[in-house]
């Protein structure tokens, strides 16, 4: 620590330590709240830096985008302002995983972005170095920077991101260093060990980046952008057009050779990485070991923005030796004779073990400190900002004395990621998947605004204007379901007779409900208007509504019946003063473990890792109990 | 050092170390020359990054940007495509003086530099950490980088700015970190010591940064650009009219208290800082202490970019601890309520001793190794731009087996700048000023095409097209000065009495030369072509030059008579194996002095502080005795 002399800073509803992807939603959301916000960061050059991948969104992760946006968060637009690519992934299959997917400018990203937070009022961006927290009787009111600062306020969001203890390792090499040789956090890491919080050491890691004039494109295949303007922002009205595309190009027999001989320089095997690596963003030394019978691995050739030539290698992450990663990358049709301009790296860092936060984000051992994403145990840009949007939310609706808001799995990816970390906590960088949420046919991409709006425009994030177009939006919705599931057609009309043989679809023997017709799998929507047009003109995001909620109506239902099953044992509520020791019949294992977790009900009792249905009942058992006449002693 | 087993990683020409302002001009030189150029950086996210004032140019720094274009270098053009303001200087004053000034966007500087660098053929940009050099033979052949790569090449450029072995000072707080927390370059600062160059420890520093929405403008002196649209470069032909403005506000009693109550803690004072710092740059409590009787100094505010809200605070630059600094800056008019966003600090770094290099910036000591920028102990981005080009230059002539460019005190800022270096070395770090040139009214801001352009083309760097414009614009000039000199208008022509009335100037009497009415002091160039009108019309630029050179002409021949005087000495080439202590009759402060910088000619050895008159005659008696007879033992 440094021995500068303390000195009163001043007073904030408000603080957010880290300016990454987490720390700048989680400022802007209590900053539009109305809470008297501080944002501090270790280097003011670096907001909304993205340390890795030029991109945001993809499966699960645009959805939680969308989510981001429909509650009032900034990546969406932020991204929407500066991208360089769109896409839409897995159109060809179901709504429920359509994802879209950005390029992003690596540099307008993190200018667009640093300009919104100068211009937000009540919020004050920072360069400071914090060391450790400010705590009085328990609870967090404040921090304290290197240079001496205090500043004290209600609640604090701690967004550490990988500078916490940050290592970069890269072969034989290692130094303590945040991303890309920016100074990291030591002594803060320290300070949070001696309030007692679990720390867990995290691995993520970054590829190459090379020079784009050296790259052979008519080796590749070339990955453009959508023809047809995206956005995922709901308020986006100005759509980016000039798009840069992307490359494909596959490792070969030649890569995994290198990389197999190589194996004892790499440091995730040769024991110097002690970090636990993100499964599902492996490097390629891991997906050549762990899937040694995979003749090649996609390798993405994505240009880092628009007014660079360096373009990063997605799929190529890795520690090895920078020689042996110009290797590499020489062993790639198309990079024969390319030229790196930066190594990949690996970087370790501190992270705590989420089970210690409350759903709300906030932690258990410190009431008024919050965190949120890497340091929660999650990876990904994406993960980051919706943690850092809902502890944002949360830090300013604890300083406004109103209760969190807990996003439920049915409502949203954000409840899915937040659930999973502090109800079952993670053991390596947890990265959200659709796979990851029980009702992903309810958790579509294109209904982010209609599950999360309405909450939103509560919490205040949403304006007057935005909602109520939202509104009207959701009513149009509503209506032309109405009538496309009471509208009937005859038989006996010729036009209806010709569209459906010229979609191949079978002709109408009986009178029958336009619902009825558009649930055919060979039928859209296009079709049925050209049956029985709408009485107005409707916008295409209603008839994509109309058509997906009637057409997957079954699944749909089905879903919601779980979701109704797991709402009645989320309604079960647990008291916070519940000692689990003292529940006889439970396996002493799920009494430890609910009592680490603290679940806030049965249904996120259930979840913990290790309690089974057994327990579930001695548990629901003793809450009755309990309920009747007080704690069992 | 790392333990990183070493590997060969290429070979190149040319390679060069810092991609600061010194490095960019060096590497872009050195590539555009012809020679295979690598360029190494600690982080590829700040390539020409300014970490102190985001602005080009003022006295004579303005002119040595244009210096750096006549030659072909890049600092002009790139201020030109990226600016935010710009104005010309001392109007009001003689041509000798006027200089241009840009406000430039930080951000836009530097991406739009690294984007020329990416684009440039022969130069690879890569992110390295160099540790060492490379010798043989006490012959510098590449460096080592910390992961190991060796890279070779025939010259080396080393321009490592503040960042060796930098330690940020502020208050009572100091690290070791390079500009704005980035990562120093720490052992090649004793790898450097190893190799027997003799290292200074200089300082300087930075103001703190402010939040522009927080300052009341209505108690400040607006400074707004230029309305005629200016440029550094000859080549620029496309100008930027949106300029931001400017603001001027004072220290006053308030903020002198504040800095004298609080000197106990100011590291300037306290010991903490080791470091020389910049007499001209100096920090607000220097000001404070050493001009302890002016009432008050000038603080401008200027914007650090047109995407930011940040704003720079000329004048206040200070190491003051953190909340002394924001009781400072509240102090000044119009800043009562203002955020301030960073703090300032100093920065203390090894820069060798300039005595140790050659004229051409190679070191003495280890040949294929060159120096320039701050690790040469100036300060400001001009002067390390100006000294980087002539590095990059001398190190591909090296390569190309050609004698160095070395510009005269009388052809260039840049020839006084490194004739002072080398020949007197410098015990604080260095700046430019026009009091430094003794033939300031030949180096003009308004001719530095027509000192430099013939060299830069010569050279390489300046474009036949370009030159071929240049060309013509020096005939134009040449065939007007001999009109105006040659043509004689007569009394009796009533358009010329009128003019001359018109402009309060007397009437004719007698038939007279146009150069004669021209050099009158009421009179300009405008009013010469209203007598007689030139046979074709003149670009502004160059009517510009036919007044300055014929109105000034008694003085500029009277410069020219100095420099030919100069000139004979300059001539007087001394031979590289003479040995000074072999001179009797001559002070030994002079003989060791001589012997440490080794001058090229008589004139050099002239400027060599300590080096009196009486020296030189020694010293030229016996170089005649030497040349006839040989050495004389």
């Amino acid at each position: 620590m440094s021995d500068a002399p303390t000195y009163e800073a001043g007073s904030f509803d408000v603080i957010v330590i880290g300016a990454g992807h987490a720390g700048c939603e989680a400022a802007l959301a209590s900053a539009r709240m109305g809470c008297n916000t501080l944002l501090l960061t270790i280097n003011l050059d670096a907001v909304a830096f993205m340390p890795c991948n030029p991109s945001v969104g993809g499966p699960a992760k645009g959805h939680v985008v969308r989510e981001v946006d429909a509650l009032g968060g900034e990546m969406a637009r932020n991204t929407d302002k500066t991208h360089i690519q769109m896409r839409m992934l897995n159109t060809g299959k179901g709504p429920a995983v359509h994802a879209l997917r950005a390029q992003a400018d690596k540099i307008a990203y993190q200018h667009e972005m640093k300009k919104t937070i100068e211009n937000t009022p009540n919020l004050l961006l920072r360069q400071a170095m914090v060391e450790e927290l400010v705590v009085n009787d328990g609870v967090c009111e404040g921090v304290l920077t290197q240079t001496g600062a205090i500043y004290r306020a209600k609640a604090v969001v701690l967004t550490t991101g990988t500078y916490l203890r940050g290592k970069i390792i890269l072969g034989d090499l290692q130094y303590e260093s945040g991303p890309n040789n920016m100074r990291p956090s030591i002594r803060l890491a320290y300070h949070l060990k001696e309030l007692g919080f679990e720390l867990k050491r995290f691995k993520t890691g970054t590829p190459p980046r090379v020079h784009k004039h050296s790259v052979d494109f008519s080796k590749m295949e070339i990955q453009p952008g959508d023809d047809v303007p995206r956005a995922f922002s709901y308020e986006t009205t100005e759509f980016i057009t000039d798009q840069l595309p992307c490359w494909l190009t596959y490792t070969n027999e030649e890569t995994h050779g290198l990389i197999n001989s190589n194996l004892h320089r790499a440091p995730m095997y040769s024991g110097t990485i002690e970090g636990a690596g993100a499964r599902y963003c492996p490097s390629i030394e891991d997906k050549v070991v762990r899937f040694n019978d995979k003749p090649r691995h996609q390798i993405f050739l994505e240009p880092e923005g628009r007014n660079t030539e360096e373009m990063y290698v997605q799929g190529l992450s890795t520690s090895m030796p920078e020689e042996v990663q110009l290797s590499m990358l020489r062993s790639l049709a198309g990079m024969e004779q390319v030229k790196m301009m930066r190594p990949g790296y690996a970087i370790e860092y501190d992270a705590v073990d989420p089970t210690q936060l409350w759903p709300s984000l906030e932690t258990k051992k410190l009431p008024g400190l919050f965190t949120a994403g890497q340091i929660n145990g999650t990876s990904g840009y994406e993960e980051a900002a919706a943690q850092g949007l809902m502890a944002g939310i949360n830090a300013a609706r604890k300083v406004q004395d109103k209760p969190p808001v807990i996003l439920g799995r049915e409502q949203a990816y954000i409840g899915v990621l937040i659930d999973d970390l502090v109800t079952k906590g993670t053991y390596e960088p947890y990265r959200l998947l659709t796979s990851r949420a029980e009702y992903r046919l309810l958790l579509r991409h294109d209904n982010a605004d209609l599950r999360l709006t309405d909450i939103g425009y509560e919490i205040g994030l949403i304006s007057e204007e935005r909602y109520q177009r939202f509104v009207k939006k959701r009513e149009l919705i509503e209506q032309e379901k109405e009538r496309v599931l009471n509208t009937r057609v005859r038989p006996d009309l010729p036009h209806v007779q010709e569209v459906l043989r010229e979609a191949g679809s079978p002709e109408l023997t009986e009178v029958i409900e336009l619902a009825q017709l558009l649930r055919r799998p060979e039928l859209n929507y296009q079709h049925i208007i050209k049956m029985s047009p709408a009485p107005v003109e409707l916008p295409e995001e209603v008839m994509e509504q109309v058509e997906i909620q009637i057409k997957y109506d079954g699944y749909i239902r089905k879903s919601l019946q779980q979701v109704e099953r797991m709402k009645k044992m989320e309604e079960r509520r647990i008291p916070e003063d519940i000692d689990y020791h003292k529940i006889t019949g439970m396996a002493k294992e799920s009494r430890d473990n609910m009592s680490r977790i603290r679940p806030l009900n049965i249904g996120q009792a259930a979840r913990i890792s290790g309690v089974n249905p057994a327990d579930i009942s001695v548990l629901m058992i003793y809450l009755e109990q309990y309920n009747r006449v007080g704690a069992a002693d």
